[in-house]
């Protein structure tokens, strides 16, 4: 399993993976799933991915390395706008599913992917889209300021109610954290270290590219304090009043 | 879409479940999914439902109107203990099956069914078990006192942190309650009214048998106070102190 989450506020980009891959219980490794992609002070871009993962590296070598466009090699940061780097990489999934794809179904591989991808090129605000397995993808945007992808469902219930798109980048670095942490609580694919990045609007560089591991004094903070803010919670809320037998 | 979730606790049994039922979005319905079996004084069964409503309507209906055992007609309330009793509706499961499931196949329709059984019958104190579709189950116990069915995620880290075997009846319907509403907040396909159930060792009566609606004052402010604490449990810790720049 993987936990990915991606948040465009109106500061700039939070991007938060966790680095667990399985391959059954019995075959547990740590691989980055965060990559960053950065020309700097001109373009600052990361991928977070969710799925097979000689899917995904397969995909990230080939935005590293460049594939074939009418005769000519391109990578990822050869494009010129987010939009088309975001085209660009469906591109590449859909070129790499042309390739594996067949031996991977006849072996009854699973063929979910998907992608966070954001990130800042000059002349536009920070952008952060959702791809999929075909090469179509999402765009965030004012309304719906965060995508997950991977076993999103324990940690949705934190960022439905606080992630709001005036959420500031470090508050929403916080609550992908809190998210990720009752993921990871819930869901043994999920684990530690994580990779994550924040971006601020038109700086052109990350703010903050950081791996946290198990050593880490405020996420283990954060973990503490968010378990016993939980158990405060429940115990404020009076029991329920219902205790009358049945008519 | 349904949630139910049944706790086994040191004094007694709490069964929770929602109504909603759809095919499609555009075709949402309400039907209980918390059925009760008892005779006063003496048997006290629940079971709640997940999956293909046809089925498990038509698992109930035999449950409670009796199958062909050996050339005698038997039902749920026939059976002379929780054990035999869900060994009961797992065969009445299989007979179903059989009936119905290869025409179900041929249309496509999904057979994902599961249940709770919740109870108690004289000589033995509450049990709770979870029956799986093709009609084997599993029994809660001291390490884990509660089960969930459908979708179980989104109020799943709630359990995890907070529902112990020590936990008080009342409690743990507090928690349930909570857990129903993480869920009915991130997945439409759970919703209002809920049925509930609370059963207290050795009373062999239901010390709660009710449901709740939107109107409910005190499912309401639960709600509200769950999310105000969950608010303020985020604003309540620090932001990353991660803001150095990339070295």
């Amino acid at each position: 399993m993987t936990y990915c989450v991606g948040l465009l506020v109106n500061d700039g980009l939070v991007m938060l993976a966790d680095t667990r891959t399985n391959a059954g219980l019995d075959n547990i490794s740590t691989f980055r799933k965060l990559h960053i992609f950065e020309k700097p002070k001109s373009k600052v871009m990361a991928i977070a991915t969710a799925g097979n993962l000689a899917f995904t590296q397969a995909v990230i070598s080939c935005l590293r390395e460049g594939v074939d466009v009418g005769g000519e090699l391109q990578t990822l940061l050869d494009q010129p706008n987010m939009f088309r780097a975001a085209q660009f990489i469906g591109e590449v999934i859909r070129t790499v599913y042309k390739m594996d794809g067949p031996a991977l179904e006849q072996v009854g591989a699973s063929l979910e992917v998907s992608m966070l991808f954001g990130g800042q090129m000059p002349g536009q605000p920070p952008r952060l889209f959702m791809i999929y397995r075909a090469g179509n993808f999402i765009e965030a945007s004012v309304d719906t300021p965060y995508f997950q992808i991977g076993e999103h469902k324990y940690g949705k219930p934190i960022l439905d109610r606080a992630v709001r798109y005036s959420t500031g980048i470090y508050d929403g670095l916080k609550l992908a954290l809190i998210s990720m942490d009752s993921t990871m609580r819930s869901n043994l694919g999920v684990g530690l270290p994580l990779d994550t990045v924040v971006l601020r609007k038109d700086q052109m560089e990350w703010d903050l590219d950081r791996r946290i591991d198990a050593a880490d004094p405020y996420f283990h903070d954060l973990s503490e304090r968010w378990s016993a803010a939980l158990r405060q919670a429940h115990l404020n809320i009076p029991s329920p009043p219902y205790k009358q037998k049945k008519e």
